[in-house]
């Protein structure tokens, strides 16, 4: 069922998106002299399949859950903070409220029985099948139906250590090559980091075939639930922005499924994680910003919504060298 | 006079800068996380002078002139748009009406003697040292006290291979090195681009070794005013925001004249023009923004304003661990 799901995927709206295109060569500008601005209109439009895309609902969605393999001393924080940062997300006094009321996106909370960790990925699989599903499901269910945008985060004390896991498990490479200084760990930390990501590839090698039981045995809830939230967004023609270096991993199983699959997302930033500019090359994903951060609950995603909304004021808004009375090139 | 402003230039106030620094290390978020966002309010406070900055009043401020050097056909654009374009930008039609709209940025057009073009600079310095420091102070009177942050842009037909001109003059290599497609020129024109640039070298070399003589003999009325609220901006304790390859050659000589004259000023985008990469690097600028953008109007400046507010947003808004209660770091 989930792998069908992943597997028959719509296509986005071309005419829709030539519609965009046709609209921006009569704007006053240079043809192409808005960049990437341009291209984010007719992928809004593809994807909406309207060839008058909106940015009236958008919704920031954060995922929190928490991970087993904190028990090998992965993080600088204890897995208590994932529970205190919901709490402080509740209560608006976090990075994502502020960028999120900034962008006019509505945030939304989805917690992942928190108190109720997945298993060390070193000592067993993450989830069960049961539990994977469920979180998928909990992701899918989070996309309201005729959402315009959704941007899409995580919380997780630990989860940068399981999306290294999930790098290495689905693209191949070490514990090495994957993990890097998440919230900020020390050298210490990041030898323990390392090897229980090696230690999970030796446990799990069997899975490493089939994207979904990677996602299933090296995974975490709040992983889990993007992946859902992606694949639902998809069949409910909602475009979706990617923020950092977990999201991006959480979301790699659908890429490995079936080439495309990520084409109705954009990658928001590239974040100063060791490992996601490479899983960014790996997916072929071009980030709209670059700007060192590192911190997850979709901050970069939320980041990004001012420059979609641009781009489409833009488009919107312009005038036509006709209606402006301006000469086109000679 | 023009000298000494050039030469005797405030410097930021690294007191506010600390007291950013000491709040960020206090917000809910591991440090650093916020990469380069936390740097953006560090050095608001700096050069506003104050501990808590303010986006309360934003400028975007684009300067039109025009250039006799497009007689050289360097241009796929009649001059005659440097006009048609200025009055878009009143009429509200341009990209820029729509990116200052969305950055929450009053826009103000400062069209310099348009039906006064420059000399052609392949055959005579492009402005005698009235026109140049009248232009130069239209700019400097552009930059309205009191503000909290200004946004410098232009609008110029022909005034990209102005601004190659000016880089080949200040940073060394030729016409080929800093020449580009600008509004998108074929391989002719290019070839025509190249061969002005080369001649206005090859015109005024005596002239190379004085920065602001390379602004006078290679460069341009929007050009120089440009110059002009940079350094006013500095005087005034306005932090000030570059566009793309135009604005920032304009900005240039500043550099040269005393290292770290350009200190107010972020370069908020790097655009797919050919030099302005180069001329970043070579100035320390490192970009907020790489969107291939190449329309000039301080369309990327305006786009970055609300990266700027999201940084600010965060500093503001955001709780810290004590009031949140949520567990540092162990």
């Amino acid at each position: 069922m989930l792998r069908a799901a992943c597997l028959d995927l719509p296509q986005g709206d071309e005419a829709s998106a030539d519609a965009v295109r046709r609209r921006q060569a009569e704007l006053t500008k240079p043809p192409g002299s808005l960049g990437r601005l341009e291209q984010l209109v007719a992928w809004l439009a593809a994807w909406q399949g309207r060839a008058m895309p909106r940015l009236d609902r958008v919704e920031v969605v954060v995922f929190a859950g928490n991970h087993g393999v904190t028990a090998r001393g992965v993080s600088p924080y204890p897995a208590s903070v994932t529970q205190q940062m919901v709490g402080n997300f509740e209560a608006g006094g976090a990075a994502i409220n502020q960028l999120a009321a900034l962008g006019g996106a509505r945030l939304r909370v989805v917690p992942l029985t928190l108190d109720r960790p997945t298993q060390d990925f070193t000592e067993a699989p993450a989830m069960d099948e049961a539990a994977f599903l469920a979180a998928v499901g909990i992701g899918m269910a989070a996309v309201s139906p005729g959402l315009d945008l959704l941007c899409l985060g995580e919380m997780g004390i630990g989860n940068t250590t399981v999306a290294a896991a999930l790098c290495a498990g689905l693209l191949g490479g070490d514990g090495a090559r994957w993990a890097g200084r998440g919230a900020g760990v020390d050298d210490r930390g990041l030898a323990r980091k390392i090897a229980a990501v090696d230690a999970g590839l030796d446990r799990h090698r069997a899975m490493l075939a089939d994207p979904l039981q990677v996602a299933r045995t090296l995974g975490g809830h709040e992983l889990a639930a993007i992946l859902g939230a992606v694949v639902a967004a998809r069949h409910n023609h909602v475009p979706v922005l990617l923020d950092g270096f977990v999201c991006t991993a959480a979301a790699a199983p659908l890429a490995r499924i079936a080439a495309g699959s990520l084409d109705h997302a954009t990658l928001a930033h590239v974040s100063a994680e060791a490992g996601h500019r490479a899983l960014a090359a790996a997916l072929g994903l071009e980030p709209l910003l670059q700007l060192g951060m590192r911190l997850g609950e979709a901050s970069g995603a939320a980041l990004a919504v001012p420059l979609l909304r641009a781009a489409l004021a833009c488009h919107t808004g312009m005038a036509t060298f006709a209606e402006a009375g301006v000469a086109d090139r000679s």
